[in-house]
């Protein structure tokens, strides 16, 4: 007789553990316990479900060979026991017996194991607002959740949308709620979104994009009540307005569901997610836990964190199923990587952002540039800012934070390499990246970076970040921007909000530098700032002493330009 | 009075050493010495010009805001000194000075310098052909080369063009002509495209989509003659051919410009490039160079090479700005990372490919996977097929090969970083590589082939890669192809063209798998060889010992397949 694998929890990780399990052990008799009736679906495609991206929502739970993951499949082609719809509602440790619930006929049925996986998951937090019951107030967490608000879309009925939670769902949702043709307001308790993932710079990149999109974001917002007429929604009250709405998404966050581990005394962390070692076992050696229920360690800080991430909680089913089936083998941990579309845009992270790398006790240096994706002359280039964190001592990478139409994704996964590898911003300038035409610059936008972070670390260049900037501006000491772009530019492009500049194109600049004052620092800056950094040159020549740079020139500031 | 430095080349390494100078030493003397007519443009782009992607030939030389970079240019926003038409002939190292023949004037001019860049480039060899001479034999390397190959493309009355050579370059212009609607071939003397780059299965399958653009190779064939009529180009003749035609591009590779290093008496290497040390420096102290003139430290073997690309041309030019500026900065090395768009398909590799990590003394192990890089469900989703290879000891990565309509340059640039980093497969297959659905599958395609080299590596899994298993067809000894397709993906995806083989669909296996024969090697595949695997753990299941997988499956495989 082989080995007993109960698997409580039969998605992302829970799934992939059986797999990998069954192939390490053929004689192991292995169970899977799904409380809902899907079985290893596509989470993080419930957004393109709802906007219609994906027409099938058979197509989440499929194989790419168009073979749905039932319990059938599993039964026949991995040789995996499934029950669908069995709720495990407790853990005996002394006995290794696990309880479940048939939800189909309520009866209680108890399992034995050798070894248990717990892979709960997580659910989302529904915050107990008045109202909350209505008809069309959804989480988007389960494929259920999915299915139901598609059909609420596909009945025509709903023209305003208020999605309460500005992180990454609710952010992915409003792109396919509008592509459905439906008004969209997001509120969000705090004054930006995506604030645990990107720096405020890169919340008001995003914030002025979705204005773009007609879509509002009410930020430091407290939503007070769904307001209803009978069963349907009415509006959405906030402290501050009441926006009308016949839809409400709630997306403001999830929690780990960790009831099962807790009632059986295992240890939870401070992230309020089991814990567990680099094998993936809890405080009891016969229990592993994986996916969304555990802490897992940040491979910079080397905190225990929460990452609820569908590629994390694959690489932990597998770990988990290495350990079991007595191979050793390592979960090195994250560096909550995260990427996002957002219509014609992406938002990509990895690392610690500026913020983040200071709360953790780093002295972080920044550099915000903006280049394009690929060289100018080629159809299609598109920009893309880049702010990268660095360690001041060491010159260690510590993350970077991505923005733009331009491919970002790529230049994200190089860098989440180079942080994986402990690399500096050296080792990230000196990369042999990939060089074509069709497909990037001949200095990538990463390493272009890095380069311009070295030139900052070096004393080379003095700059501001545009968050810098706004706060020098603001010091009531003198300073002057300095615009070297050429006149037929402004109109395009839009003019920074400040009243304190002037326009001189850098071609003249070496004539007409002595129109430029001494007394006060002068900031120079273009369409990115590469022409800025020229003028710093050229005003050096002529012997200015204080000349900085605005990182990221005007395709990079962040907030409102004027014409 | 400032340091005179002379840099002789202006078109990659050359004018990034000029422009990155001024920027560390206002007081220096630069002058650029070019022999041609134009400074610092896009050489890569020009086969992009040819095919009229890029219509006008000014933007290859413009920066990013549209201006020019000429010598005007330089001079106003650079303050560099550029004389075009100006070709170095003579370096004096005992006094210092270099020799230059203007081609306008004919007068030769000496030029002093306290430190001096070499940056001379390469140059397209011309083999001695009989018949090399006439009208419309192109090579493909400088600007002038591109206008003159555009103008007669859009002259119209060329029908048929034979590209001498399979490299890089040949291969590009293929894609250029073909969509101006050009018949092409290519002849090369090697039986296959790209031999330094890629393993001869990456080249095979370049050659079936070539054919599938109604383009054949030639393989393994010798020019004898472009023959002709007056002035004209009537057919290239080969030892097994006659090929007609009436433009022929000769792109049979490239050798550095060392004369005047030679002459001068400057160590030049087993690669034939200039010899430099990790700052770039000759075996003069007083005299740097880079580009394609010189040879690099290849990271992982520690040889020095030649990497005439844009890219390293770029990064050698700051390097050697910085050590003349008195600032250590080292070049690390490259690592003959490259990529190609090959019409919707692009080729990429990075690092040693198989037959080279062998030859360079590794025990390389290999794992080919074919894999979408989004999720089968979103639109768009394409396939890649992805080749690492690993040292079989250590597990550390050395080289990647990857071909597909997918989005392979990302994959590349990531495998570049691991790379860069002294990575394993195992730390590869533990990246916290970026997950959305737009972006990539919940495991990354290298994450993937990662797993899989890992399994084969701890002898989970026993393989052939398609080339491995025409070794193993043709060696005589018994085995079975076990196709584990749905009968109605066969008649879609093609067949293998093995007499050997079954098909019993994955579902039907564990039911009918006493009718495989126990006196034999069963080699499971399927669409990719993930439903392969599962085959293997069913059969591990009824007992079989002797079961394989066939890597990458049907999309994978590199030769043709029937129906």
């Amino acid at each position: 007789m082989g080995k007993k694998v109960v698997v409580i929890g039969g998605v992302a990780c829970g799934g992939k553990a059986a797999a990998r399990l069954r192939r390490l052990d053929p004689e192991a008799e292995i169970l899977v316990l799904e409380k809902g009736p899907y079985l290893s679906y596509a989470g993080c495609g419930l957004p393109y479900y709802v906007g219609g991206v994906v027409e099938e929502y058979r197509d989440l739970m499929c194989t790419p060979a168009g073979v749905v993951r039932d319990a059938n499949f599993f039964r026949k082609v991995k040789k995996v026991d499934v029950l669908t719809r069995h709720m495990a509602t407790s853990i005996d440790r002394q006995t290794r017996t696990v309880t479940a619930l048939d939800l189909e006929t309520q009866q209680e049925k108890t399992f034995p194991y050798d070894n248990l996986v717990i892979a709960t998951g997580s659910s989302p937090i529904r915050p107990p607002l008045p109202g909350i019951d209505l008809d069309k107030v959804f989480t988007l967490w389960t494929l259920d959740d999915a299915l139901a608000m598609r059909a609420a879309v596909d009945g025509g009925s709903v023209k305003r949308a208020v999605i309460v939670g500005g992180g990454l769902i609710g952010i992915e949702v409003v792109e396919a709620l509008v592509s459905r043709g439906i008004a969209v307001d997001v509120v969000d308790l705090l004054d930006r979104p995506l604030p645990n993932m990107i720096d405020e710079e890169f919340g008001s990149r995003l914030v002025k994009i979705m204005a773009q999109k007609g879509v509002t974001f009410y930020g430091g917002e407290k939503v007070l009540e769904i307001a209803g007429e009978g069963s349907r929604i009415k509006a959405v009250r906030t402290d501050r307005r009441e926006l009308p709405a016949d839809m409400v998404l709630l997306a403001v966050g999830v929690r780990a569901n960790t009831q099962l581990a807790v009632d059986a005394g295992l240890e939870i962390g401070p992230s309020k997610g089991i814990v567990v070692d680099e094998a993936m076992r809890t405080s009891d050696p016969a229990i592993f836990a994986g996916g969304d229920c555990v802490e897992v360690r940040h491979h910079l800080t080397g905190e225990k964190v929460r990452q609820p991430m569908g590629s994390s909680a694959n690489r932990e089913g597998r770990v988990i199923a290495d350990n079991i089936a007595g191979r050793s083998s390592t979960f090195g941990g994250v560096l909550g990587t995260a990427i996002m579309r957002f219509f014609d845009y992406t938002v990509g992270r990895t690392g610690l952002n500026e913020d983040a790398a200071r709360a953790k006790g780093f002295d972080p240096v920044t550099m915000t540039v903006t280049a394009a994706d690929i060289p100018h002359f080629m159809p299609g280039a598109a920009w893309m800012v880049i702010k990268l964190v660095a360690d001041r001592k060491t010159g260690r990478l510590l993350g970077g934070q991505f923005f733009g139409p331009g491919v970002v994704d790529k230049r994200l996964d190089a860098l989440v390499s180079a942080i994986t590898g402990g690399q500096t911003v050296d080792d990230l300038a000196d990369t042999d990246l990939a060089y074509a035409p069709p497909y990037a610059t001949a200095l990538d936008p990463l390493t272009q970076a890095a380069n311009a972070l070295r030139n900052k670390m070096e004393g080379l260049m003095e700059s501001y970040s545009p968050g810098e900037f706004v706060r020098r501006a603001q010091s009531g000491e003198p300073y002057l921007l300095l615009d070297v772009r050429m006149a037929s530019e402004i109109g395009v492009q839009g003019k920074l909000p400040f009243e304190s500049q002037v326009n001189i194109p850098l071609g003249a600049l070496w004539e007409r530098a002595g129109e430029l004052p001494r007394d006060r620092e002068i900031i120079a800056f273009c369409k990115i700032s590469l022409r800025g950094w020229d003028a710093v040159s050229i005003l050096q020549g002529h012997g200015f002493e204080r000349i900085s740079v605005l990182e990221g020139g005007v395709i990079g500031w962040p907030y409102e330009l004027t014409r």
